[in-house]
């Protein structure tokens, strides 16, 4: 097929899904970087980082979409009008979502509403905030006899309601890890709390692997208080588990606890 | 402090575990590459796609350390005692990992033991399998009403027996992602099977993000026999849950079903 200049300038629309990673711009893949760089619209939520669209073309259209602990963000189904909007206008969309697109992140809805307008979809996947952000801190997921599982929730539903399966995350022998919990975390305590797991240890981390990053080590009982002590706020993420105990801050809280046993 | 040219050749020794992300070597992060760039010697897994090397520099050491799959893959104190050797003669020392280095990869075995001889670390945490060859295939970990959270798993723990964590995740609604449960899929299927789950979605997917790639879909009463048939092989993960529903090969399965059901 012979293109002449007009017609090869309709670009074939596509959407590509780009994982950024938990927040340093570094830990985005090279694949993401690339899709970046050959995009001719950047549609970017609120976690973010702003360094990325660095790697844009200057032409390139940056479209801020919110995030969901905006006042005002924008619907899912705004964000997905836009995305095809802009494909179909201009071609290749790069939808750049912090952490991994399929984890907690509306990514299956673009994917699919796209399809629906047989528009062709590609998913780079990102290092997800529940496994890297805690790895940063050198708390392993799984270790030798203290876990050999881990398991990622999300604090509330889409309802906004406590989602059912901390019930039984809180019975499990997993490393339990809580996206967007922290509203919540005195009900999650005290799902914890209902289990005997009083002692269990936890981390708290804020705004992990940026700057302005938080960490704090606690235990089921203590976590709801150093949360509100320090106004720790979303984005954070909650670990629960023995894993916790393997950070140097964990140290004194067993000292503590093995003082007060001993009374 | 002023250092001559001989006492500025020493350098510090360090080690920084790099996850290299699930195989396509362009899933790696930019600060794993740039670690890679930096490594005056590389200790990389079986696992590890070869490209990655032509980050290092020349004169880096490049060591193979074996993996998981091998005949007679080299031991963890094997590999610890090797990290530290180089890391006091030659300075920094990446370890390269496939996946993340805190995903049932004895990551923190070799952070603990570099620390013992006061060695620095850094974490370069990575795209976890578990996660991002899922992705790829447009299965998400988490979807609507589908799942509200993922579990993962390994097929056997440290000891080679069946994780007891699974007869918990069977039971869960989570979406239940194993690792390295191949040699033991008719023993899993089993435990879904107790569970009433004969007909919950589960694909398997082997070399996954490489060009040998083959992924298969099927439910839990067909899988051991889907696997047996194809031939699949280690390494190949396996994701039990609603959420592979969605995936096309997915459709006619579950025609063939409610065609079962009308009879």
């Amino acid at each position: 097929m012979i293109l002449n200049k007009t017609t090869s300038r309709i670009k074939e629309p596509k959407i590509t899904l780009v994982g950024a990673g938990p927040g340093d711009p570094e830990l985005i893949s090279l694949k993401g970087m690339k899709a970046i760089g050959n995009a001719d619209v950047v549609l970017y939520d609120a976690q973010v980082n702003g360094a990325l669209l660095n790697y844009a073309s200057e032409k390139a259209i940056k479209i801020y979409v919110g995030g969901k602990s905006d006042n005002e963000p924008f619907s899912q189904d705004a964000v997905n009008k836009l995305m095809i909007d802009y494909a179909l206008n201009y071609g290749h969309v790069v939808r750049l979502k912090s952490g991994d697109p399929f984890v907690f992140a509306g990514g299956f809805e673009e994917v699919d509403f796209a399809e629906s307008y047989s528009i062709e979809t590609e998913i780079i996947p990102g290092i997800s905030s529940a496994i890297g952000v805690p790895g940063l801190h050198k708390i392993p997921m799984t270790y030798s006899n203290l876990s050999e599982s881990f398991w990622v929730l999300a604090g509330t539903n889409q309802k906004g309601d406590l989602s059912s399966d901390l019930y039984v995350a809180a019975k499990s022998n997993a490393t339990v890890v809580v996206l967007m919990g922290i509203e919540k975390i005195q009900e999650i305590a005290a799902i914890f709390q209902a289990e005997g797991k009083n002692r269990l240890p936890v981390a708290v981390i804020e705004n992990g692997s940026s700057q302005q990053e938080t960490i704090k080590i606690g235990v089921v009982d203590t976590i709801a208080e150093l949360i509100s002590d320090h106004k720790i706020e979303s984005p954070a993420l909650l670990i629960f588990g023995d894993v916790v105990s393997l950070h140097p801050s964990f140290f004194r809280i067993r000292d503590f606890y093995q003082l007060i046993d001993q009374e």
